[in-house]
């Protein structure tokens, strides 16, 4: 696990491939890295955030927000699908790509002024086909690409990275049919491996050293994979 | 992340610190090093089996087993503080522990024969911390422990390892003040450092492998926690 320090703050229209080569100009890239990008740097690159000074909360928004600024509810309900559970100002919402998770993923900016949310990519697998492609571009090699963020879990306290976003890798390994090393047969085992790669490259990227990518290497995963493959189907959801 | 290889399948009684650190001769141990031990291997040295035809069902466990053999359900439910949902034959049970997984985290033991059942350690902590002691003594390092178990997620796909015992190292990072790279301060943000732990380490140790510790090695945290600390406590938990 390689965290690639030296990216700046990223705005808008930053050229994030290129600066995270230009990062990872000390170990380079080989064939079947998984590349790990936070969802913030990617979400800012494509211009996904809002300032709160240009919205109207609607009532809807001022009864969920308790003391907190209703602006800020008002952004998660327009990128809300469906409401899961809310405790004032605890909102767990299931966004547009049907993720669930706190606050529909909209998160404050950390940048300078406060009044900037930053709201999930658009379609994380796209962003991280595109991540993939151009790395590809620019350094000949074939890595795979996690878009990643933290996620609360409904019965256990704090957060773990998982995958949004997949492109190059498989998402989800099955084991359904493999032997084990006994020679018996496992039944329906299902690795989540793109969330728990994202977790682990969290481990070195941290949530205030600013690093927004990680290299994981040597993991030998091959198959293609998507970050909406880890998405429990409705009809299998016990807990909505 | 380091696999162990050459560990044995395991049996009640078994000298299993030994055998892990013989497994680590050529990488040894590292003061800071964390260890990642299956819970399985720990379950089966504590003698946590139970023999499916010792087992009587109650009518509980005939109405829950849909299809499948009823003798397991009631192992599950003996396991099991409450039911949170049920659909037979899948039970999401939270244990005396306080864990919600499924079937209370009642496995089949992959060994010869079919009829034996794994229970999770009775006080995973208290197994992690005596494994750490143990190892200490063999080896003079101060490593951390985690006892990993895979979890199913509520709105996710896939299973992730999890920490069900943690000792020498930090459960959950709480970096609620902290200044992230810019000098913005953070909220609340409180990682499960340990779970992640365990899902990285899961990386490399498979589940076809039968490989039941791996070490993961230059994280560097400092601080005691629990595997107990990563429960969410039942007046925050929304959905039970």
């Amino acid at each position: 696990m390689i965290p690639l320090h030296g990216i700046p703050e990223l705005e808008e229209g930053d050229d994030l491939p290129a600066l995270i080569v230009g990062a990872a100009h000390e170990t380079g890239f080989d064939d079947e890295d998984v590349l790990v990008v936070a969802q913030k740097a990617v979400s800012k690159v494509e211009g996904r955030v809002v300032h709160l000074s240009r919205v109207q909360p609607s009532q809807r928004a001022l009864e969920l927000a308790g003391e907190t600024d209703p602006r800020r509810i008002e952004v998660v309900l327009r990128e809300t699908r469906e409401v899961v559970r809310a405790r004032p100002p605890l909102v767990i919402a299931e966004t547009a790509h049907g993720f669930v998770c706190a606050s529909a993923g909209v998160d404050a900016s950390n940048e300078k002024g406060t009044d900037t949310l930053v709201l999930l990519p658009r379609e994380p697998d796209a962003s991280a086909a595109r991540l993939r492609e151009r790395i590809g571009e620019l350094t000949g090699r074939e890595v795979g690409v996690i878009v990643s963020d933290s996620f609360g879990r409904a019965w256990r306290r704090g957060t773990s990275d998982v995958a949004l976003g997949v492109s190059g890798i498989p998402a989800i390994l099955d084991l359904d049919g493999q032997l084990d090393s006994m020679g018996y047969e496992l039944h329906a085992t299902q690795i989540a491996v793109a969330d728990e790669i994202a977790g682990a490259a969290q481990l070195v990227m941290g949530k205030t050293d600013g690093i927004p990518a990680a290299l994981v290497r040597g993991l030998n995963l091959h198959g293609d994979g998507l970050g909406r493959d880890l998405l429990m189907p409705h009809e299998r959801d016990l807990f909505r």
